[in-house]
């Protein structure tokens, strides 16, 4: 069978389904199988023991790690779902809105002490510079969620600031799976920096291509409702793109529209749309999604991995760029 | 200077006081350090610091598990908090009550990060060991807290329940310290086994002696409202045990009684600790100490330490059986 990301999928997957997480006291364990096999692409996990595996270790030394990260990514899900009071996540009521949010906070709370457990059974002489990745990431992210929270009350958002806040909740997360592989398949310290920078700008690709995907996605791919981020007046990309480019009346008109929550919703998201297009903020995304694509290129090609591996990851970083879904 | 508690009390506190857990975002980090910088005992990490000592080791090799562990205990506090929905600690406004519930999550996650943050940085040889005990340790105190939420709920707990619950939530975290502190000290693992039983007795008294005093303590000494586990409904020892001794109408005009929270709350007080008295509860609390105290001896007994350091564990010890603070 070829080595494609869904070979180490299928691996990943079957591997993870068939933990239980479910001990004493149910309770509090029952939210953790449902939060965790809720389904999902399992992209970060796939990435750190498919890396593991380029670099010709036996990626069963990284499936621990992975699992950690997987089970660490859910766990932020879980809490940034009753920060934003986010009732549904792909397709099914959140965990917090399922059982309540004192166990959304307690779970989540034993999901990410889950994660360090399999952090913790790291080969020993990985383990102080696996961890290390690990915590400094998730310190990261909490950074992120911060900065992200911040921008709700904010009355503007720079573009610098909006692109350090994604950087911090998404990209780096990404990076540190490719890291965590690439140190567990004995990759050499350079090695291990240029995938973690190619995993930083796919992230950032992918979440760029998130804020363009919940204005003028496909509802039926995408999985969501198109319009969330507008309806929630979310300070994206887009909107602070756009922000940087009008001024004057304009500009006041449009950040009044933009934060109106009693406007008619179909009527708010196709005013809302208009001016994104009408500012060509498509092409200013894009264009910013390229310039991360190209870094990340130059990343992959100080890897050391083997021609026919960095296809692998090309063509990784390039479905970030045009995904549907 | 004589190898007091108050000895290393001082030290860690000086050194605990000087890191300035401040840094940017500023809004996740300044609720971190008001957090961490309430005063309070520091009995958890002294502990630690002073068990490396007495097995002979630079108690400098246990400062970042002991600050962790500080750390760690300060961040079950932020979000129990948020669970309890309790105003005030220690005197001032609780983390979520002061910053919001939003904040309070995500900077108690934050501290979670840097608790481990401080674990990563144990001498690499001793690393998985103390992170194991650690991990193992934090995922009992969820499982504690789970069953504490549950026991709300529950029309009846059995005193084995609740016994299983404060081992969980309150006593692992206690034997875990003192664990710690002596893997850190090279102490063999028969040592480390006894030391942290003796942990566990005495985090067991720890808790029932508080159980005691939030009922029948002294305001001023203990630093908490007298009665607020009666005015909560709290299923606490004296509730369970009096519980177990009713029986028939008796029973029913207790639990009626306890579960009030209608009734003029002086005169709750009053009448719950009139049948607490009738039922000679606070008489079975302190024999269920004077139990695990001497258990506590008994584990004691074969940590190997020298008679004088022997002596400082027990009295911190008996200090547990007879505290009013």
């Amino acid at each position: 069978m070829k080595k494609t990301i869904q070979y180490y999928q299928k691996i990943f997957t079957e591997r993870f389904n068939s933990i239980n997480f479910v001990k004493f006291p149910h309770e509090l364990y029952e939210p953790i199988e449902y939060a965790l096999k809720a389904g999902g692409k399992r992209l970060r996990p796939v990435l750190t023991i498919m890396v593991c595996d380029f670099y010709g270790n036996n990626m069963e030394e990284a499936m621990n790690p992975a699992i950690a990260i997987e089970t660490f990514h859910n766990f932020t899900l879980v809490h940034d779902d009753i920060m934003d009071n986010a009732p549904i996540r792909r397709g099914r009521p959140t965990v917090f809105n399922k059982y309540g949010s004192n166990i959304g906070i307690l779970s989540g709370d034993t999901m990410f002490t889950k994660a360090y457990e399999f952090v913790t059974l790291t080969r020993e002489d990985k383990l102080p510079a696996v961890l290390k990745v690990f915590t400094k990431t998730a310190m990261e992210v909490c950074e992120g969620q911060q900065l992200d929270m911040n921008f709700e009350i904010m009355p503007e958002v720079t573009m610098d600031e909006y692109m350090q806040m994604i950087f911090l909740k998404t990209a780096v997360l990404m990076g540190a799976c490719l890291k965590i592989g690439a140190i567990l398949g004995n990759a050499t310290n350079e090695q291990c920096e240029a995938i973690y920078q190619f995993g930083e700008h796919t992230g950032m690709v992918f979440q760029l291509q998130d804020d363009l995907l919940d204005t003028f996605g496909n509802e039926k791919t995408f999985g969501k409702r198109i319009g969330g981020d507008i309806l929630d007046c979310k300070k994206t990309f887009l909107y602070v793109n756009a922000m940087e480019k009008l001024s004057g009346s304009e500009r006041i008109a449009f950040q009044l529209l933009y934060n109106d929550k009693t406007m008619d919703e179909v009527e708010k998201i196709i005013k809302v749309k208009e001016a994104f297009i009408k500012n060509d903020v498509i092409a200013d995304c894009k264009s910013t999604m390229q310039k991360h694509h190209d870094l990340a290129m130059e990343a992959l090609a100080k890897t050391g991995l083997k021609p026919e591996q960095k296809a692998v990851l090309q063509e990784f970083a390039e479905s970030m760029l045009v995904r549907d879904f």
